[in-house]
């Protein structure tokens, strides 16, 4: 389906490829395939065409009978509109310090939400009923920003996977204190992938009340949707969805990518690879001495610290993030179109940049 | 490259059209076609690719060597990161009763922007010097919010198109003023067919300092983009988008979607093609007794009055929208894959069903 | 209790007043007494203190055994942290074009409260049903802000004066369509005063769900309430007073002077006063010749049409606004201190300069 | 002035104080007086009068030529309006984690003025410049609220005061990494009292940009103001103040109190006094075994940690407040109208709390 290599209105080298991160890959070509299939003749707009009507059904499939998607643009909208849908007003959001919502979406929950974050440093990206005790109080205190939402991430920013009695955990307490859960699958692909359950077990079979899932870091060209799991939580997603610009016109664009990942396995496939290949990765690099791993590989992250004139010049060999620059630390992402050779390579080129 | 109709995963038959709205059309094959060239391999996310990159001297080509296009999501995200970028947290944007962005985005202006909207009531969408004088005046009282922009949009909502004086006008009383223009061109390449001029001198040779620029409904699969026509007018763009929750990561695939558009004639053939349309519909409704059409025929929209049965019963038939319907006000809408045997056969529709 | 007027230490001459706002004048001596009373000792700040607990009583008294007074700054913060308590994220408030939310808050409920207006030109400033109407559609509607609330002012921006009756059709309809009715009270007790009611019969006696009850016009230092008065209707002020930025840490001052104006007659003694001297304007003013009065005279303020030039020269004389220059719009507010002598004063003078 | 004890309209008993919070004082007595000065005549509304540019005059003493002061109304308005003027719409503030503006605001930054905290954890509630650096960072990464602010409290939350060299050495590392500083002086008066230093010397000597000056703390019945220091780093205060719903109406009663502070020194002895009261609490309760002070007092706060039980019963003899409950932590506040007996009693009770 892909043009020859060498059309003259292509601008890259589809060869490239590097480990900077699972947004720099491309769509999977059953996307594009599923893309074509929904075009010609006219739906309606906004949601209500058929594709989007096919897509409850496949949820409902993975989420339970009572879940509901709705799709969006992109993951800082997906959190952004879940969260306004499960907080009042005066409400406030605990999360983990490091979380996406916090540091990667340039304020967006506080500014076209006006949530106020209330963050909790982690060892590891993950929340536990202990660190949200240290955020968890005062809610009838009208100074405080009063908590009413625990936001997970699946995996988390660090590359780690909550085990799933790490999430219920979570899920119950934040239940026995009146809040709800929202969990942000960006990743929840790999997390599902990486544990080999499947993502109910993560989410509405563990209590989630509303969920961001990914789909652009699985293959998709682009969309996330925000899955409603407990009907009873969530506050009228419909205008949420519009007011915060996250309603697509041609809704069945960004539907028909998520049935195409979730109808089949398409999703599992492209998650499993990613993992394998950054498991593949961390035992290559696991053999550089020198290179410490930071955290569990457990999805398709590796963070590692080397020195840093090392990492410079491994960058202009292949694209990769440092992200913690002072101290050394990179991060490595693996996708669903990274190959064993790109692995190989790369751990050649590291141990070789090391050596020097 | 579209797949056989008769694919088992279908879920709709492409062969169905109506006239509800250009956004109920899917996407050109040409823009497929470009998704498709731009996939494979890695490129930078968020708008460091080379198709992004491409699309500026495109968008040059069109709008003049000070031009540069912001990629976004939709249209209500384009006008409200532009509006953001041309006012002060109070600042106040003249515009037209009608306008989209007061009648269409459930408050996103007013919600995610912080906008206060000085609504004009017009005849035919059209704002001009003297309507924008009925809102322009208390820069200096801070009781009122301060009127920074005016927000025209081209066509207008009514399907009405500015000529090149009209915008012009506008313009230079804004200016005068002291006020920034904003241009709503989600149908600009229709008011371009339509005055069969290039997109330019409805928009930088007028002095228009910030446009949204459709590609929805001009054929794309999603996709509509800021342009900054006015360096000096505008703040910082960057961060704005990304806080607006309209930064793509896998920018690339709007990128090339808005170049297959605007490198050669896309554009323009989309857009004249669904205006030729809009011209026979009128033609053939004009022939019908009993029909009124409501506003100048100059785009690809024809706005009509009828009896409030005869438009149910045509409904039935073919799916379009009432505009006002306590007054029996109907809108048909033309895409670009309007064909003249869809429009000769909803014309001889309504000429039955108002026969009845 | 003031000072003499000769203190050197006095920047103004408390014998000077105008007729440019019932904001002009200072404080009711009461007013300070009831400071006074309240000062000294320590007291539970944010509202817990037994000034605050005794106004409760008052108030109930005023607006029956299920009013909850909620005292804050300014008319400003009560009407946006009222209307936020009654609107989801998504809700819109129906309002006259001429309501001072719209032209006279620079944009606070949007930019404060998202709040989205859905406005209506009026004759006399009042809403109708009919006028709601023209709003009041569209709730199931996405695109659109879903309207949420009516608000009404009593009185008017423009001095006119519900009746009981017209308001209890507002309320009957606004409640009908299932929306909850705000009232802008900021001269409420000039409406009461004018028809002769008690503020109960304007408010909870005709349904009206909430209010913005005025101190600081009717004779306070500062400090205005919200009263909630259907206590269904209204979701948790506590706290959106609080990120409103409108609640007083030493809140027994504002209580001890809403209760120096409601426990006995003040309030009334303020109003009917007031209103007295502009019905005393108005005559006088009826007997110049080339002078227009614009609206019923029902309150406090006269708004008047005459010759620019005069307005001008009578401007040197004494302080009072225009209302809309071009058209030689002006209006004369009384006050709780406007004494006859001001107003024949002001009468002579107009004559004076309209034979000039 | 003040009204016999025995007034029968007199809810509470002034000569009940406790040690909860400089708040639960009322007001100065000069302060009542120069209310009752300032009342009487007309006075232009809205910041136009002569007490309001007196008053200019009075802050330029303190503050330096440069200085314009905008009245408010509490400490949340004059944080929000501050930080709104020194900040973009993508600006972010760097802050302690224990500052007011953090953790007792109810999320105002956020939800008024759509401010992204960046929060640093510190010893004693004081930012250092090695503190700062933990968040300032990535001005040109459009995924990261941009540091434009630092914002200190002085005192701190933690009733600590940074010395002239810290501030300056604060301001120094902000200014020169492009960023602006905002002083939260809610008791800016207590600290100068403290250093023996004028006010002047912690802010426009040191480079502060823009200050939160506090009134109610220093024995106002209300009012705060913005303090201008630099203009060139601030922007347009004027319909900020308005459309944060922070503009008094009868401006005058706030001007005359800051002019009643600030004119002699009735903020020294004020400050003073709550300090000296202080040092005599922390003398006397050092002198109690197994109570611990935890941070140097050096304004007027005294944090102790003592048995849960004692402090219990201590509560039911004097008002205060926990500061952790969990750590048994404790807040004692002195203020303007603290005695000597008032101290030296709460340390007897507290002996013998302690010996029980």
């Amino acid at each position: 389906m892909n043009p020859p290599k060498t059309d003259a209105r292509r601008h890259h080298d589809p060869g490239v490829r590097g480990f900077a991160s699972d947004n720099y890959a491309g769509a999977h070509p059953e996307i594009l395939a599923a893309l074509a299939l929904a075009n010609g003749g006219h739906q309606v707009a906004y949601g209500e065409d058929v594709y989007t009507d096919h897509l409850q059904q496949v949820v409902r499939g993975h989420f339970g009978a009572d879940a509901e998607a709705f799709p969006v643009f992109n993951g800082t909208g997906a959190n952004v509109v879940a969260l306004q849908a499960v907080t009042d007003r005066w409400g406030a959001v605990i999360c983990a310090e490091s979380a996406h919502i916090n540091v990667d979406e340039c304020g967006a929950p506080e500014r076209v939400g006006g949530l106020k974050l209330l963050t909790v440093p982690t060892p590891d990206g993950k929340l536990t009923p202990e660190l949200i005790d240290r955020q968890a109080f005062g809610w009838d205190d009208e100074h405080r920003a009063m908590p009413q939402v625990v936001s997970l991430a699946q995996n988390t920013e660090l590359g780690t996977v909550y085990t799933v009695d790490e999430i219920r955990a979570v899920v119950d307490h934040a239940h026995g204190l009146g809040m709800v859960v929202h969990l942000d699958g960006a990743r929840l692909a790999n997390a599902a992938a990486s544990l080999d359950v499947p993502m109910r077990t993560l989410t509405n079979a563990a209590g989630v009340d509303i969920l961001s899932l990914g789909g652009t870091k699985n293959g998709a060209l682009f969309g996330e949707a925000v899955v409603v799991l407990n009907r009873d939580a969530v506050r009228h997603m419909k205008h949420l969805r519009k007011l915060s610009m996250q309603l697509a016109s041609k809704m069945r664009f960004v539907s028909v990518q998520f049935e195409a990942l979730l109808a089949k396995d398409l999703w599992l496939r492209n998650a499993r690879h990613a993992n394998e290949m950054a498991q593949r990765l961390a035992e290559g690099v696991r053999a550089v001495h020198g290179v410490e791993i930071l955290y569990p590989v457990q999805a398709n992250a590796v963070f590692a610290r080397l020195p840093h004139d090392v990492s410079e010049r491994l960058q202009k060999r292949f694209r990769f993030y440092f992200w913690d620059e002072a101290a050394g630390d990179v991060r490595w992402m693996c996708s669903f179109d990274t190959t064993e050779d790109d692995v190989d390579a790369f751990v050649a080129a590291l141990k070789e940049e090391m050596a020097r």
